[in-house]
């Protein structure tokens, strides 16, 4: 029960935490293969500057680094918001075995856009931690207005 | 009529044939600012093991840097070849005011789907130096071959 989805959203969810210190945006976002944790990210869009610097990238940039090579198929994405088309676009080149997400991102999430943004290997599983990670968002929202 | 978009076009194919000197997919980019280029960035996914390292989000990063600002409201993207999901995502979050590209891409590009992947601020051109842009990709998957 160590490797549960649950078990290893919480670390994605530690991420999110990392990145809501730094007064961003707080997702975050790990890749796990053979059960082991091979990069751990969190948004980092306003420390870099950048609008390409969501955890679920750079993320992908680690764990291909990690591995030797752009391709993830062995590979498990856990995050904790549903990824935005940019993410999903990323993830779809990385052909990962699974993607793991937290809460729904109804305005920006990948599942509103026809056709599918996910690679036909890749499958999906969403709703672990959904209310920690969508509460840890609307807080951060809050706090902001 | 320096200023054309067949000029600045032009600077983006000669990006893509330095993505072809590496052996890389021939797709180059530039954001031009007031008329002043300031990003030029080629393909570089296989240099750097990396999927995301497209020419259009190295541009994005590299134009963003200059700026000191993630937001590319007065700036137009020229990529020679149609951007996939994953740059039109990146490009919506940027918001440009402007992309103009070349070849299309029937089977990646962002224009397959639905809702639109682009900003509704951000104005599209393509087919500017369509042949060229397309045939060098078709030479170099042939080469591939």
């Amino acid at each position: 029960m160590n490797f549960s989805d649950q078990y290893f959203m919480k670390q994605a969810f530690i991420e999110a935490q990392k990145a809501k210190e730094k007064d961003e945006v707080p997702v975050g976002a790990i890749v796990v293969c053979n059960n082991q944790i091979i990069a751990r990210t969190h948004n980092l869009t306003e420390t870099l500057n950048d609008v390409t610097a969501h955890a679920e990238m750079l993320a992908i940039t680690s764990a291909a680094e990690f591995l030797g090579g752009k391709y993830l198929h062995d590979c498990t994405l856990y995050v904790t918001l549903e990824p935005c088309v940019m993410c999903a676009g990323a993830l779809n080149w990385a052909q990962l075995k699974r993607i793991v997400y937290g809460a729904a991102d109804e305005k920006r999430g990948f599942s509103r856009c026809q056709p599918s943004l996910i690679h036909p290997k890749t499958t999906i599983t969403s709703g672990i931690m959904n209310d920690e990670s969508q509460q840890i968002i609307q807080d951060f929202f809050k706090s902001k207005r």
